[in-house]
């Protein structure tokens, strides 16, 4: 039992995608702004309340800035991975038998298809859903991290997704 | 039949989710822009002119300033309760018997459901809209405190709905 | 048939919820955005060249500088009219039956009901789709402005839509 | 078999209804912002990876420094022309006959009705899709240019799309 409750040790973010619906915003001077959605953060702080660790990474470098505002805000460590890259990335830095994955893009679906639990937001692309083993009904920006957040705890943090259920009054349906 | 009109004295207005559809826009510098919807100033018109009286709280306390200008602009007071602290505030600052409460987030689903009247916006928690009274058909910015408002007009205040709607040539199935 | 074209002299706009959505964004010093959509540029180069009148009104005073940045683009005269004052204002400075107004707010309801031909976007009110003549398919700020624009002259100026249909190779079905 | 795969020399985009959904954002100061979306540079980086030749043409002369910024990024050469003079401009600078163009416009229409592929994003003018070749199935600024970029390597360079597919370890069907 408690096995099962510590299969995953690291929870790995795509950002564009996943934490936005992809989309940014450009002035004359360039890219200067991304769109955050709500519930995020219920998520995040649920999954650090559990001892997860949590890490983002983002193939952007124009809007790099931007994103690394929004993760420093959730206190989410980030680093700069460019899509080519990313799944050597993932394979040097993390122990995939131990790691969820969400993310949304092509080049991601490899990566997705090998780590313990891969999930891709609605809007991800074919080749992201098709690997994912859990696809959230919510969009990114829209509640996708909250989602895949409490998937996971229900999934394989069962002890503290239920504890997290009775202390705050919640009901089994609410997630 | 005065008593009936006279069930509720304040509204509180959750606004993340509820004056907006709890997105968010970050720059380099940080939280930036908040959208904020239609029609919502008429359903805070009437809420005033028939003498209810208006509160706003919000968690979001990066996004403050933000929140602040334009509750501000609607002159609607507006107080920083985080969302552990809650409950305990809605409770300690209100008479819950004679509040409407119009929320969205997993940790208000509590409050819905102790206050006279909770109101969860469309695009609400699936707590939250177990907890409320009354779901609004239209999701937070995008028309739920106008649908809000006049749903508590039509159903607490319903001589000073019925004047609202004969002044002004309105028909009773335009809201 | 010279009368049946020559019926409307002067469009009337409301700006907020037409050549937009309704929403407006808002940074910690205020109301600093709204989102404009495409298409509504050929409708009103449409109606120019046909020699109608256009005008705007807006009750947005905290967003007046922004509105009259857009409408000062397209060319279009606005006037910041207060919604108590709008349907006294229209009836003063326009003559009803050759009017077209265009138009979503519950208090523009009655207007819409006088003019000769009232038109309201798919996002608009009950009351003012209750009043209005046509319904436009599209939302504001989503093509809305151009389907207002392309059903008067097909309705008002058949002969001057045929020709632009004519001269630019369009089909009857492309509007 | 050589000749199949080198139809299409150049592929034309026009920016807004394409790269965004055609809205563009307001200030006081003018328009200032536009949203673009993702997935197109994935789309892009493809084409570029074949050995097409890519353009942009923009007839939004108040935007064309944050079109331009956009481009720029790309590495797309971008280039003003108004509406009028589109499709005389189209004509001189390209053989139509090994060209892809990818607008939404209603006087877009005759240009994709005579080049070797019009493709119109799902949410182009009716006078756009009646005229095009290939409508995508997503809408501009949300993967519209990834959906026509790979169209048309699927469609004219079978050999180069079966080898990005194999390479990165994509299915067929993932686009």
């Amino acid at each position: 039992m408690f096995e099962v409750e510590q299969k995953i040790k690291n929870v790995l973010f795509d950002v564009d995608g996943v934490f936005t619906d992809g989309s940014f915003y450009y002035s004359a001077d360039g890219k200067i702004l991304k769109k955050f959605g709500p519930e995020d953060g219920d998520g995040i702080r649920f999954l650090k309340s559990i001892g997860v660790k949590l890490s983002a990474i983002s193939a952007d470098h124009r809007g790099f800035e931007i994103t690394r505002s929004r993760m420093s805000d959730l206190k989410i460590p980030l680093e700069l991975v460019s899509e080519p890259e990313r799944h050597a990335y993932i394979s040097q830095h993390f122990d995939l038998s131990s790691l969820a994955f969400v993310a949304d893009g092509i080049f991601d679906a490899k990566s997705l298809g090998e780590v313990r639990c891969g999930i891709a937001p609605s809007n991800a692309s074919r080749a992201a859903k098709r690997a994912a083993n859990f696809i959230t009904s919510a969009r990114g920006g829209e509640g996708a991290v909250a989602e895949a957040a409490f998937f996971i705890g229900r999934q394989y943090f069962p002890s503290n997704f239920e504890n997290f259920i009775v202390e705050n009054g919640f009901n089994e349906t609410d997630f």
